[in-house]
């Protein structure tokens, strides 16, 4: 860590800072420069209240030198994670295809969709059971009832299920149905639901906020993992932005930014970040290019009686064709599906 | 509701379409045009599913008329809601200055700042005891010691608390010590939550979300409103963008564009907005000169050993200030405080 | 067009909305719903001043049908446009792989990166004269002397090039020299410099503003194609967002928008997107996948000594291996380099 | 300027950069830590291509301590500066009024708005001749005679005028009407037509670009005043913003953030940072409340008639009503209007 001191700073301001500093276990340095004196402090960034040092009087700026995260970062454990989700791996060269509709509706359904999913290659089902709408007058999801049908829809297929969870007191319903939690963009901060899933024990699916950061989105995979659970997948779905013709922003370069500072698996979701299935295809493929773990897509064999999302949702046949092109680019880099 | 359909849609399309507009509810009228056809819906906007419209082959567009809120809007209640807290009332021309340290971290501490706030002027006294913090490894918060000190505090300076809830299984428990709920930016979609406070019958204080919409905020309030509780004060509190000198952006236009549409009361926190001291004075001035019902800011008398947030709290002298300055404000437009 | 009228529009607001209408030239269809009466208007939403209804007493919404550009739909041209700069094609399956230094610095300097990045395949050569510096006290570019460089390597090299135009000033001095103009994402609304381009019949290379949605994107092509230029290449090269790891945000689906909407060839430049070296093959990668014209890099032999935008200059090897990654992602996709 | 270097980097590296650092004429210091190594280098952060130390091997992070402008800071200019605007003076407690049509339409019509503005208070009168139009389909502004009818009509009723100026070409003619030159938000960044008003000796309304940071905006002040004009009233406009209901979002906390760094005075803009007349007059007190040294508003007499952003203007009497409260503020808090 690093303080820089205003022109002006008095010399008891500078002796009142170097005894917090040395309160707060860090060994300081000061160096006078040509236009500012410079404190480097030696010992450790995340020290507890480091980040006060930046009211002392006298203190301009305060510059951090570590990371934030320890237990998802590269430095930490340098390897690829694998997630193994029912048999399904994910990580190391071995891509996740995680398809299905938004909501669970009807074990009918499910099963025409998984189907379809599963005939083209997906290797993971998904399907809704508790759903955040924006509008409490939206369908909110079936509930338990939901988790009984992915479940046996999945058994049916071979298909692990993926659902998501909202509230700390759904974890241990849902971790009894499903063998992946999902935490949802919404959720991303929601602390005390990664606490619970941490103790879990079961993988989780952890997605970008709509508003986080990249180093945010590691932090908060850092609370599962500091609970015990190294079994999670990041999902890049896309962030708020200007851009008024797509539902979000896809951030495509924090494929390899995550892969660069983190061991963990990263996928994307071209449904959530475009809104839009003429878009899906491209972005998916984009997504796999950039180095991605695997492709959330939504799928639904009749998006216009879907009771969530439907408009987003891709055709079976056009998810046979995008599973088609993927394929090929996973040969052309040598990932595994 | 208006879809707009596409130049080439075939008729078996259009028959489609105003099939299934019917089957939802709505009384079709199609008008060509001279680039498009276009077909005007007559009925509600919020009909279930009336969004998957746009998802009919040769639909193009989908333009919605009607508000998705109902509970919250002006045009369904006309006059201002004023908020009882305690016997602190907020909307109305009646301010709301709320203010504390971030956290509770012991009683003395909380005693000698509550003095001074309310010394200033402050009229409801704020403080957190279960905390959101982005890394797992920051002070969390001294949970229900915190919020026995709040109460106890609170009490002594005749100030009604306002803390903060995030988690479902927390919303008796602080219901039973403070007066009004915070519902913190990163809780704002978490809709069980929200539920649940609905339910509890105690005044809300819900903040805006880092990447939510004018539209979504009032949507979250309706959550709310929904349960049977309209005692509902919302915040502006900044929002994310790329300006890198400021922790977020206060969106100032938000306060007569939420009080334009809906009869809730608005208040502004310029401490989250900004992240530092410097800056927040002028900003709790725009926010009361813009129409706002009240004003947030968090002060903490030794910022340097503040266990969460110290760098933007204000200090008590400085709050002295700003409260001067809001007072010469609020006469001048003939507010109460 | 369409207008919305509020609730409590008079017969005189309606009957003067009418009149107004039919003098713009539309034909106003009132009709009458539950909630809200609408008025669609038969006639082009592209008539001038029509979006002045939208401040006529009685109006609250106004919802636009048509798109406002048009030379550059796809509505107006269905096949892609191939763009020819010097022999290279671009669009309609062949790949565009522009790359060079920022600046040109030195006759010996750009001859030793041309060198490489044509051993590379890189097909279009890159260099600035002319440079936009966020600093005055930046390296402001070599000028003409700087566009004499570029000519001789370029043509030693047999490498077409390309380079910013800043000024209207500038455009037939630089005419003079280069094969392509570039327009910076800061020009990208600079309109008179958009009509001087599009009057020098010289294909465009057409960044997107940091700012600027893809409809912005398109109006601004617009600009140039109504003079009479249709050789325009538009350039994805991220916008601002709240992330602080990388320089911008590139919209990866920005690519299947504009292709869905435009015949227009886009390509990607992963460079000023992300800033970061270690980003860029990855990034670089995705834009092709997801249908992208070509890829823009900038390389640089010595980063350490580069005169601008070092920091992201990726080294002649490097540049060597994703080149060798976009060809194998070429012949699968079966497109051309 | 710190380096931060690679826990992995070598003793070779470590030596090269160094070496590079002294080339530069810095003077290094390396200080040894618990996790890493720093280099702080004494000398000055602007020295030109410091930035490149960031791409040597070895390198992890470079940290700036000092500003990257000057002539534009307060620590090299300590009292407000103001700026002389024919008779009216702006910054150091006198406020900039400025109000008019968005484009000059015509003399009789320019005539109506400036006597009811110049009744109103407004101190300087505003009108473009020369339009930045996101569509080459409408109006383009009167160019020299929109010029003449300005300057006309500002002499009748005692008014400054100021006009935007898109083109370096344009800025002799400008010079030779109006008293203020406008730099518009889309031209921040057009370093050329910066360089041009700033050797025109005439003030200049500088806009903040829709993606610039307030840094950006000094950093382009700075390109005006290292011209040797130090006449700069700066403008804060509203930024792009992903909140879409209104036209941009104006970050209120530019006002102190700038006049905390900068000597220059600042005006707020309600007009274009909002787009809604029903949203101008509350965030026209707010910018005032704030500290701004101006308020500027787009005022019509028939909105429904303007020929280039009608919805946005406020009609005379509901800018009388502005200006009586902008006055009470003013009064309030000691300014001069």
């Amino acid at each position: 860590m690093i303080l820089v001191l205003r022109t002006d700073a008095t010399s008891e301001q500078i002796e009142h800072i170097l005894e917090r500093v040395e309160e707060l276990g860090f060994e300081p340095r000061p160096i006078r420069g040509e236009f500012r004196t410079i404190v480097a402090l030696i010992g450790d960034d995340n020290t507890p209240h480091a980040e006060l040092l930046e009211v002392l009087p006298g203190v301009e700026q305060v510059h951090r030198i570590l990371k934030a995260f320890k237990l998802a970062s590269r430095e930490f454990h340098k390897p690829d994670t694998i997630v193994s989700v029912g048999m399904t791996k994910v990580g190391g060269g071995n891509l996740a295809m995680i398809a299905g509709p938004c909501a669970v509706e009807s074990m009918e359904g499910l099963d025409a969709i998984a189907k379809r999913v599963k005939a083209a290659g997906a290797n993971i089902l998904r399907g809704g059971a508790f759903k955040p709408r924006t509008s409490p007058y939206s369908f909110q999801g079936l509930g338990e009832k939901g988790l009984q049908i992915l479940r046996e829809v999945g058994d049916r297929y071979r298909l692990p299920v993926v659902t998501e969870v909202m509230d700390t007191r759904q974890v241990e319903l849902v971790a009894r149905y499903a063998d992946m939690f999902q935490i949802g963009a919404r959720n991303m901060q929601n602390f005390d639901l990664l606490k619970e899933v941490g103790q879990a024990r079961k993988p989780v699916l952890l997605k970008r906020g709509m508003s986080s950061t990249v180093k945010d989105l590691l932090m908060s995979a850092e609370y599962i993992l500091a609970e015990g659970n190294d079994q999670v997948v990041l999902c890049e779905r896309g962030v708020r932005s200007f851009e008024d013709s797509t539902r979000n922003m896809l951030d495509i370069s924090a494929i390899p930014n995550v892969k660069g500072q983190s061991h963990l698996p990263i996928i994307v979701d071209p449904s959530h970040a475009t809104g839009r299935p003429d878009l899906i295809p491209a972005v998916a493929l984009a997504g796999v290019a950039a180095g991605a773990d695997g492709v959330h897509i939504e799928v639904h064999d009749c998006p216009e009686k879907a009771l969530s999302d439907g408009p987003q949702a891709l055709l079976p046949d056009l998810y046979d064709q995008v599973m088609k092109d993927i394929r090929k680019l996973a040969e052309t880099f040598g990932k595994r599906l």
